[in-house]
């Protein structure tokens, strides 16, 4: 079936069941940012697969919103199709409902499905349809489950347990320090159903999801039971004994709605930002709307994940270190053009997958070459990837899965001779990132605090980056874990010590060039006065950052010194793991500007 | 009467009306962060007069709620009462809600006067006492007014129009983009209730409140009619005149619940924050939550507010530097103890009152010697006061309402010879200001943002100040004016052109001194690029900053850059203002380090 004949199958259901618009979000029944195939439904209607963005369809249009990262993706993927391309943040775009609004009149009924969309996210279009001439939301149907046939089954594959040796902490004892959290918050209990937040809990680990080593599943706790509720194929004799000892019950994914019409305590707490639609209209109880507890708990890393991730860290930068020795055999040379942007890629990854614990990527590498580093979220195609030349930046972003730890790292490394403007946007993203690493600050101070350091020289220039400046890591789990961050927009978690954090700010000037550069940190204890207990940052990443493009006449005599020990720390930890080769050719990437 | 012989009598009334508490809290009907006499009633009731705090009388017990700047005043002022002092943020100290739940036990009654609480505040009190085992709360009841023989009348203090001149544009103008941003908020019309807000919006100017031009009254907005609820015997003939002439009707004071209650439109913009519990309640109409759109359109100054800032702050300058070289005849000699905190005050007042437009303070002077510069709300008593000596930090915060602009500025002079620790906090303050003067942006960051720059080389060190960094000022009215802020806690108000700013880093070590470098800034267009439009500051406070103290090899040469150019300009655009003798003082004190 191609896009059109899917959508003439779509219309007979709608027409079926009296729906003027069908909305198709980019998430799952869990909110993840990364989604089995099972659940690309706005992948299958539409054809545009980007990792963002929502397709509309009425009985006789048709629609995809999406935001900058995605516009040219988005063009070429829906060319040929009804829809059109709704671009989001630019003056004049239509809102979701604003559209429907004008497209099907009043009075009509708009077909969202309640387990792929957060209850908050469901209950907004509710009140945002009622605008536009109490336009209704039915939300009990899937209307794909009737027409596609060859529809991706929910992943089945094992669930692994995640040895103590890395998590640190035993399920038992997460379980009891969340009762305790939900104590604080006046909670009786609470569903889980953001799938690291349960890989976490339970030290579990799956593999459902491309590049995030989780398993699909909810957890519901009350004070007396500890409910997972998961396909059972999943679990092995092992796993379920394993389960059993901690604690934890087991039964079907389906069931997790009677599971919850069964609850008997007094109240539930629900975070609505995580928690489907379908699932929080179940809860007949009181609820507590609250972020879930675990989030916070989650992003704190104990003495055992520490020790995992600068194991992982070590690993990640010996691969990195192999790659650029290779790599620098073809810079500045004609040969360079044998390569291209998915090749190199190709041997980052099998230098990593040679290191001991190495599971799978964190991400999809960003390898963007020239003009394409200036491409936010640019991950190559065979139909986009160039021959790399012997000249401009090369920006590589990209990351591992080792079981002892989760890496994500960005360089941008010149290929040879350099114009003015980038070796001016390398070094003034480099300077930010440096300002971020010798940032000193209170405990429980935000990321929107922070941010400003790594942009304001930037700012001095008239230049920006519209992404945030840094995220938190998991353990063997999402590259991306939250809820704290350095970004412009507000982030009211407060950032405390134990918790990694990227730091990686970045300048994209459309067409010409694009240069980031990203360390992952650790927050480290720095110092206790009468003002209270002051933190600072600790590079977990190791790898040398390339110095050909800084212009040194820009840089501080404290930002050279920064660069300067990073690098000696660099080539003392690394070196007794390479070859001579490779280590001469660290000794000179490290030494002293 | 003492202060124990009205809790008797207050407590007669909560007898006869069956309450069991009764709480009294800083702020008047309109929530203004100076009240007039008439609503002193905390005060009244227990004899602390601090700018923050709460008293709560039971049948049996008393006390009074304040924060940390007020701990040493309220012990002294509750001593020999029955009062118990209760130190907000500190731990083990109850809630008032709490409190008053162990102290009287569930299911009474606590009295609390609508009028004078905001909307929000008795809303989370009700619910907050309800937890305590539902004790309820009545509201229509002042139970002073049935004991305070003397109390002071609510102001009848003249009003005066604000020539165009300075405020540069209409009463009507002002109206009609205000109904223009009701309508963008859904709105039909408005209650204001903020007193600067309505002396901003009717170019009107009184004197009912110590340091702010404001005067007692409501404003009633409607699609068809405006109207001020003020007592009449306020309005000369011509104000009544320009009133009509610009489309204002007149009602009484008292009659607002009158007029609230016949409003006709679909719904009304209340600000919960802002509007006083009884008035919000009178309300029988949709009401639209919302904070006040008047709120920033008066923090964005027009071209002739700018010229008048302009003007205030070259006359603020010229007394600045008088008083600085009277001051300057004692500094480092035995008889600068002939001068005190108070009598240095009074000399710069006097020089203030000597300029043009002179009207008042804008607030009372801070003027701390030593360890009182430690106090961050210090204000010299003739308790407190004391003589000057040749040696240390004096701290001077201090301000002025000029019919063209309101000032505030912040110098620390050095008054001998100082320690180490004194040079190196005068050092970092000056730094964290300069950084801020120095920073670009982009058009509407936040100063939750921005406020870093101010403390990171202080953090450095393990040092903080936990006020803001700086806040909003306006136009011949309160010198605190928000929404904007620079500070840690997060302050969603964008920072665009047009506005005015305080920068006022500080730091403040008990017991030994304290610093703080203000001046007040205006954001000014800086470029645009591709990335959007940047902005700057303008500095506005034209002063020499004390070049004694500073320890020059902790400043960068950006900032020693910045400390030259800026007292090159204060040079330049004071001097043709001062006799041969200042000018000669200020050439030095602006000489270049």
């Amino acid at each position: 079936m191609n896009i059109n004949q899917r959508l003439e199958a779509l219309r007979e259901v709608m027409r079926r069941e009296h729906l003027a618009a069908c909305i198709f979000p980019s998430t799952d029944p869990h909110q993840s940012e990364y989604v089995a195939d099972h659940w690309k439904s706005r992948e299958w209607i539409s054809g545009f697969n980007g990792s963002a963005g929502t397709a509309v369809v009425t009985l006789q249009s048709a629609a995809v919103w999406t935001d900058s990262r995605y516009f040219l993706a988005a063009e070429e993927q829906l060319k040929g199709t009804e829809y059109q391309l709704m671009k989001l943040k630019i003056e004049g775009t239509p809102t979701i409902a604003e559209w429907i609004g004008r497209e099907c009149g009043p009075g009509v009924e708009v077909g969202v499905d309640g387990m792929v969309n957060s209850a908050n996210s469901v209950k907004e279009l509710i009140v945002d349809l009622r605008k536009q001439g109490g336009i209704t939301v039915r939300t009990n149907l899937d209307p794909l489950s009737q027409i596609w046939r060859d529809r991706p089954a929910v992943p089945e594959s094992k669930v692994e347990i995640y040895p103590m040796e890395y998590a640190g902490e035993s399920a038992h004892d997460k379980i009891a320090r969340i009762r305790k959290g939900l104590r604080e918050l006046h909670a009786d209990g609470m569903l889980m159903s953001s799938l690291d937040d349960i890989a976490w809990t339970l030290n579990l680990r799956g593999s459902d999801v491309h590049c995030n080593p989780v398993f699909v599943s909810y957890l519901l706790i009350s004070s007396k039971d500890v409910i997972l509720y998961i396909n059972k194929v999943k679990l092995m004799p092992e796993v379920l004994a394993y389960l059993k000892a901690e604690g934890v019950g087991v039964a079907s994914y389906e069931d997790v709605k009677k599971g919850l019409k069964d609850y008997f305590e007094y109240n539930i707490l629900l975070d609505p930002e995580e928690v489907n639609y379908s699932l929080y209209k179940t809860v007949t109880r009181e609820i507590v709307v609250a972020e879930s507890p675990v989030k916070r708990m989650k992003t704190i890393k104990n003495e055992r994940e520490i020790v995992g991730f600068k194991s992982a860290m070590l690993k990640d930068g010996i691969a990195m270190v192999k790659f650029l020795y290779w790599l620098s055999g073809y810079i500045g040379k004609p040969e360079i053009s044998e390569l291209t942007e998915i090749s190199i890629d190709e041997e980052l990854t099998s230098l990593r997958a040679e290191q001991p614990l190495y599971r799978d990527i964190s991400f999809d590498t960003i390898a963007g070459h020239g003009s394409h580093a200036a491409i936010v979220h640019y991950e190559a195609t065979p139909e986009t990837d160039i021959p790399l030349q012997p000249k401009g930046l090369l920006l590589l972003d990209s990351g591992a899965q080792y079981l002892d730890g989760t890496t994500d790292i960005t360089r941008t490394i010149a290929l040879g001779p350099l114009t003015d403007l980038e070796k001016q946007i390398y070094t003034l993203v480099l300077k930010g990132h440096i300002q971020i690493e010798l940032c000193k600050f209170p405990s429980g101070a935000s990321g929107t605090q922070i941010d400003i350091l790594a942009r304001k020289d930037m700012w001095r220039e008239g230049l920006n980056y519209l992404h945030g400046t840094g995220h938190g890591v998991g353990t063997y789990l999402n590259v991306h874990e939250g809820p704290h961050q350095f970004r412009m927009e507000w982030k009211p978690a407060p950032l405390v010590a134990g918790m990694t954090i990227t730091d990686e700010p970045g300048i994209y000037l459309p067409d010409r060039c694009g240069a980031r550069t990203e360390n992952t940190l650790l927050i480290v204890p720095y110092k206790e006065t009468e003002f209270g207990k002051f933190l600072q940052f600790e590079s977990l990443t190791l790898c040398p950052i390339d110095k050909a493009p800084i212009i040194l006449d820009m840089m501080t005599q404290e930002e050279t010194d920064w660069l300067n020990a990073y690098h000696q720390r660099v080539l003392d930890t690394l070196s007794p793991h390479l070859s001579d080769e490779e280590t001469a050719w660290l000794r000179e990437a490290c030494a002293p500007i």
